[in-house]
């Protein structure tokens, strides 16, 4: 930090411990720190701990003693600093620590971090400031959730003034036992200019949000900073398992306000002759297939979302879309009652693990959008949980779409009769799967309640990165043919930006992909 | 194929169907094929399906058309043809097929798969007939293992002779529609020695096991390819699904003689007194810091397996070896009960999921080795089941070995008298963890069959790729240095090994490990 700021002033003021006191505090710390772990266990949130620091080394440190201290069985331990990661190269950056959250019960220690590897991809990829804010905003969304989920984020941002690591990396050369923890980057990062460490100042600026607080921590005494650290955890643990159904702080639900019916819009008398059907099926999936081809090799993802209600065809619509993908690279995933684990986590969790590696394409035969469908209707999330998911859904597609990927969703619109007759059908069918059961009769009693939030289903997540594609499925063939020619505009848009952008050699994103597809 | 063998000359003579005939066929087909998936979903059993063969652009097209037919939404398809695969260069390389497995009650379609991998490799690594060989059995015992678990293994091998192949090489790349289809090493395959494609015949003839036989498919005829296949696997799974239960082929459970307990001869009277303690735990943590660092520098991963039973000192003797790893690299994992997921496949797929990546160590705090302990005493496992784990559990402990890992295991004796006064003890520690339940007590009980269980096991599972150590554990102190000497021994001489392959620029396994070493 070549430059005492007053965000880190505070945490230069030369707070010590001696180790008399340190000695003499740990074995109660380490008591505590343990039988919270224990209890922790079988409650129903998680913890995140990130450690990160202008000192590094320091950082490390901590975060080994932390490990020492602590029951290494329910904490995972995920490093940015310093190791060496592919994963490093991989969009969206929130991604790879979505993935890796920890399951309820557990205990996620992030050493760097999140903050250090958007702060790496922004120095690579010489960000402007403007790009800072926006993955600082990122960053906060991504902690709000977790925070709205239940999970307690504890964060740590050591601080060391510039001179003292200086000093303290060149003794650590010197020895034998230390000089593993030192990495060239260390001093490659202390001479770094001024502007690069005011960039670093404001995003912890930026991130020390209400919901997820910075504790800034001088680390020029590890004693002080261990201890200091260490009872905080062990304090807040408690703390926090004394209220273990804690509520997060509830803003209130977006009230309901929807007048017009989209969905009512939609014009249900669309259809197609079998003739039109026969010649532009083959002629679409003809086309998207060369289109797909294209794709693939210039590392564009698709993300496919399929939702309507039972009957709505989204089956048959998926079946003549995924024909006309190259079938090495697509995959199509039904999404019902989420498992055991997926229970555990975040209910994006089981999404963030299934988005699609580069040239992949993934086909969602429903989707998180079951939060504000089912989940809604049926009374699985509470209303705070479903109002906030409009929201959550946004952020999350959003990450898609910044990370290169098209992101196409369906709905597929019938009417209540036309799905009736469609039942009636399935009972003379020989496919098992189409067999109705009494549930299927059920959901019919909701229809306007489901109707209702489908519609704020649409209105509220119909983004320009993500729209909504309302299909008139009523009669099946249009359907079909409707999503193949949405599908194939959407392709066909994004590989001409994709072309675009290679031409200007401008748009770095879009040149990285590009690059891809020469090889 | 250059030269026509005796084991695909069947495939040679020419079989055709119309396309009259299959037109006709199609329709009931895929009613069954989907029937029998939509059956198999809450089965407890699942089904793996490999395609491979000579004749690449046939098997992609056998794979796309199932692909079409059946439901994509109970199957996943995993591609080793044609995809680059950063996983291909994956040790070992059976690995990323373990971890692929699909759940009860889903298929796993594999196109290319294992054959197709090791093949590939041994092409790189330029192979001996010896190695092949070695491969052959990893394959056999592999798919062993799945039928034995109750996994309906079904295996295509698509044949076409040469001429034609390559006939259909120079049509397909003039057709806008299909050229995608085509690879170059389509061609560079067809290139190749007649050696290679000895090797290839002599690979699938090896693999042509009772448990998991071949099906040699002649593909010159594209209709009668497909519709044999689909009508194959459409009867297979019916047949199948009639007994859901199918006991597999029995061999007799191997019984027990054990006259001698290897568990008695440990001395317990062995100790350490705490200046010793103090002072060698010292030095032996300081020095493994030292060569474990070198270890991740070169590459090498170790895998700690703890067992013993409860109160035997494993977290104890666990911490101390932590603290000596570089703990970016480090992990601990405890092993319970399984959860749901994990009950859904084979036993050691949860293991598989978790072996280190090159460089990274992982503690087992309980093991796979639960099998044969807790699973055998308390009959959670079948005799057939237990009485085969020793011999599966040996194969994979090989691979690991083979790969390049550590594989070190500790079982920590202690005595009932000891345990007992271990459980007293705990009474009064402050540590919530180690409160003492009704199950502890009751685990006394069994406490022979335990023993008998654990000679068992270690008689049966000390190999020389992966010894167990049998450590006297009534004095801490002297456990827990013995486990340090151990662990020092094993890592300094895999390095010598790792040192003297490199000087040698012999083996090629450590050879590559060594390469990354330098960077």
């Amino acid at each position: 930090m070549n430059e005492s700021s007053g965000l880190f002033a505070a945490a230069e003021i030369g707070n010590t411990i001696s180790k008399d006191v340190f000695d003499a505090q740990i074995e109660a710390l380490r008591v505590d720190l343990l039988n919270a772990q224990f209890d922790l266990r079988h409650e129903n949130f998680s913890v995140v701990l990130l450690i990160a620091g202008d000192d590094r080394p320091g950082a490390v440190n901590l975060f080994r003693t932390l490990h020492d201290w602590m029951d290494a069985r329910y904490m995972q331990n995920h490093i940015t600093f310093g190791a060496e990661h592919n994963e490093d190269a991989e969009r969206p950056v929130l991604g790879r620590y979505w993935r890796r959250l920890p399951a309820d019960g557990q205990i996620g220690v992030y050493l760097g971090g999140w903050p250090t590897s958007f702060l790496r991809v922004g120095l690579q990829e010489e960000w402007t400031k403007a790009q800072f804010e926006r993955a600082a905003e990122h960053i906060s969304r991504f902690e709000q959730q977790l925070v709205d989920d239940g999970t307690l984020v504890l964060k740590y941002w050591l601080h060391l003034p510039d001179d003292i690591l200086q000093k303290r990396l060149k003794a650590a050369e010197q020895d034998p036992e230390k000089h593993w923890d030192f990495a060239q980057h260390d001093w490659e990062l202390l001479q770094q200019s001024d502007e690069l460490f005011q960039q670093i100042e404001a995003l912890v600026r930026r991130t020390h949000t209400l919901a997820a607080p910075w504790s800034i921590i001088e680390s020029t005494d590890q004693y002080y900073a261990t201890l200091t650290v260490g009872r905080h955890i062990a304090d807040a643990l408690a703390a926090r398992l004394e209220q273990p159904d804690l509520a997060p702080s509830l803003t209130p639900p977006v009230s309901n306000l929807s007048p017009q019916s989209l969905l009512g819009q939609i014009d249900l008398t669309l259809s197609a002759d079998q003739d039109t059907y026969s010649s532009d099926l083959q002629s679409l999936q003809s086309n998207l297939n060369q289109l797909a081809h294209k794709a693939q090799q210039a590392g564009v993802s698709c993300v496919f979302v399929f939702e309507g209600v039972d009957a709505a065809g989204k089956g048959g619509a998926i079946r003549r879309l995924v024909r006309a993908l190259p079938v090495e690279y697509v995959r199509v995933i039904a999404i019902g009652a989420p498992n055991e684990a997926e229970k555990a986590h975040h209910y994006l969790w089981r999404f963030w693990t299934r988005i699609p590696k580069p040239g992949h394409d993934v086909v969602f035969d429903r989707s998180w959008y079951g939060r504000v469908l089912v989940e809604r209707v049926e009374g699985f999330a509470t209303e705070f949980e479903w109002s906030r998911a409009y929201e959550e859904i946004n952020e999350f597609e959003e990450s898609l779409f910044d990370a290169g990927m098209v992101v196409c969703k369906f709905w597929l619109q019938i009417d209540a009769d036309e799905q009736l007759q469609r039942f009636e059908a399935r009972a003379l069918t020989p496919y098992k799967k189409y067999k109705l059961t009494e549930e299927d009769y059920r959901n019919r009693e909701k229809w306007d309640e489901y109707q209702l939030a489908a519609d704020d289903m649409v209105a509220r997540t119909n983004t320009p990165y993500a729209p909504w594609h309302l299909i008139a499925a009523n009669d099946k063939r249009h359907a079909r043919l409707q999503v193949l020619r949405t599908v194939t505009a959407a392709l066909q848009q994004r590989l001409d930006d994709v072309d675009a952008a290679a031409d200007e050699g401008g748009d770095k994103k879009n040149g990285r992909k590009q690059k891809k597809s020469k090889s």
